[in-house]
């Protein structure tokens, strides 16, 4: 099995497993890429990262870490000098695993915050999710794209753990979990009712026994680290198709509320209510966040 | 603002609060109509249920509770007479209440499974998501509708405090969370990958920035109670809405793989690769469990 298929816990490696060097890390398969930050590929998803201090923007909060996508910067430095990119290798392999719900190793190496980072060499320090990832423009003026990862529970690192059939060199691929989080507030069930659970892009309504279905999609996240608000201004009644391919950046809305496909084609106009406000600075948040907007401009 | 409306703890009330009777369980606003076992409406949900042994079907394991749904028994043999529907007054909110992810007060009364009820009176147990919904043919030989609550954690039952403003007479109504649970297997992405992320059913493909998005569905659910089988001949690639469509019973497919609408409508045939054989047995499975065939015949 190719090392860009091992996910999950590395048997014998439990958390706090520590290493002196990339090379030992990467014969305990905890993290194969001798120099890469991310090891994977784009269609299996990203299995380990390393934190070590490389991208001036990371953010380590010991349970959450805000990582820094992989490109652009000048390693001597270690500042950004050109935009990243979401094709940029890396970067695919952590949308992947955060649309596949995979866990992502995660090593901290001796130059990263010195309040969560070994003193030398690299530390295990167990499965992260990747929840969330969106771009801005970082410390060096330059386009990034962050990855929010959030450590696993022990029940979930538990969950995959490899189970090992008899001779098996390595673990073997395990069930993942993907939890869309599909937030509901009063609010967003009175955008729902203004719309009949229509969907703003394309009409359509899901019929299921006893009801209709919609979701409440919130432009600007609620919560970290977009804190957009709980208002109608803020939340569009969409299907669920229309709700995942904005929550990933398949589609944005201009102010003229034309909705584009990601390669700028215009799609369709936004269906909007009598009396629905929508908040021209959260669309263009999204539009920035996503790279449709640059925000130097 | 109306009885209907208070989801989440009452104030006062703790867990193991007991009440002599029903009538001191609604005075206290824990679950306010006077006889219905089912508080709430269709479109806000249900916000409290009674658990007293007054179906047969009912199932009580403490922590979970497998819920029999209104209608068609005799209170006083408490036998079915009758096929429930999810229309009946009752059912309907319990579908609302899982598909907007709403905490559901539990009260268990004498009479109900003696290793979990109290000894006399009504007890109140804490906070419940409606996780699950299907029907089957009861012990009394007609169909009833069955629904799975799981116990919040302590966690998931302090998000759900409410805030109290000054001079709030009763808590307001907060924001819940519905997490709509996507298995992502290895055996999954490999349907996936059979059809290049597009839908079985629409054919469409979702393009975000660094790939294109399907879901894995399993057409018999994986887990209690239905334990279906990860294989291929269980799962379909489809789009979010078609999957939220067949989960939630908007739509079957029948043994000639055309897909139907809950009334009945042929809508179209399921597109199926060449070498994805589908397992005709989960098919009518999916179909028994929400009503559109009869295992009784």
């Amino acid at each position: 099995m190719s090392d860009s298929k091992v996910f999950g816990e590395i048997p014998g490696f439990p958390i706090g497993s520590t290493f002196r060097n990339r090379g030992e890390a990467s014969q305990a398969w905890v993290h194969r890429p001798p120099r890469q930050g991310i090891s994977g590929n784009r269609r299996d998803g990203a299995n380990s990262i390393v934190v070590s201090g490389g991208y001036a923007d990371d953010e380590d909060l010991g349970s959450e870490i805000i990582y820094t996508g992989a490109g652009g910067n000048d390693p001597r430095t270690k500042r950004q000098i050109a935009d990243q990119s979401l094709d940029q290798p890396g970067n695919a392999e952590l949308v992947t695993s955060q649309l596949q719900g995979l866990p992502v190793r995660v090593l901290r190496g001796a130059g990263g915050d010195p309040n969560f980072s070994p003193k030398s060499g690299f530390r295990y320090d167990g499965l992260f999710r990747v929840s969330d990832h969106w771009s801005q423009i970082g410390r060096d003026g330059f386009r990034i794209w962050r990855f929010r990862l959030e450590a696993l529970s022990i029940e979930e690192t538990q969950g995959w753990r490899p189970e090992l059939p008899e001779g098996t060199p390595v673990p073997k691929r395990l069930r993942s979990m993907v939890t869309r989080v599909v937030r509901s507030t009063e609010v967003s069930n009175s955008v729902k009712r203004m719309y009949s659970d229509s969907c703003q892009i394309c009409g359509v309504v899901l019929n299921v026994p006893g009801r209709t279905i919609s979701e409440g999609a919130h432009i600007r996240g609620l919560g970290r680290p977009h804190f957009g608000p709980d208002t109608p201004g803020n939340i569009l009644c969409l299907c669920p198709n229309h709700h995942t391919l904005l929550d990933s950046g398949g589609i944005y809305i201009t102010d003229q509320l034309e909705v584009r496909s990601m390669h700028h084609d215009a799609l369709t106009s936004l269906k909007v209510a009598p009396g629905h406000i929508l908040d021209a600075d959260h669309l263009r948040y999204h539009r920035e966040i996503f790279g449709f907007e640059d925000p130097r401009l």
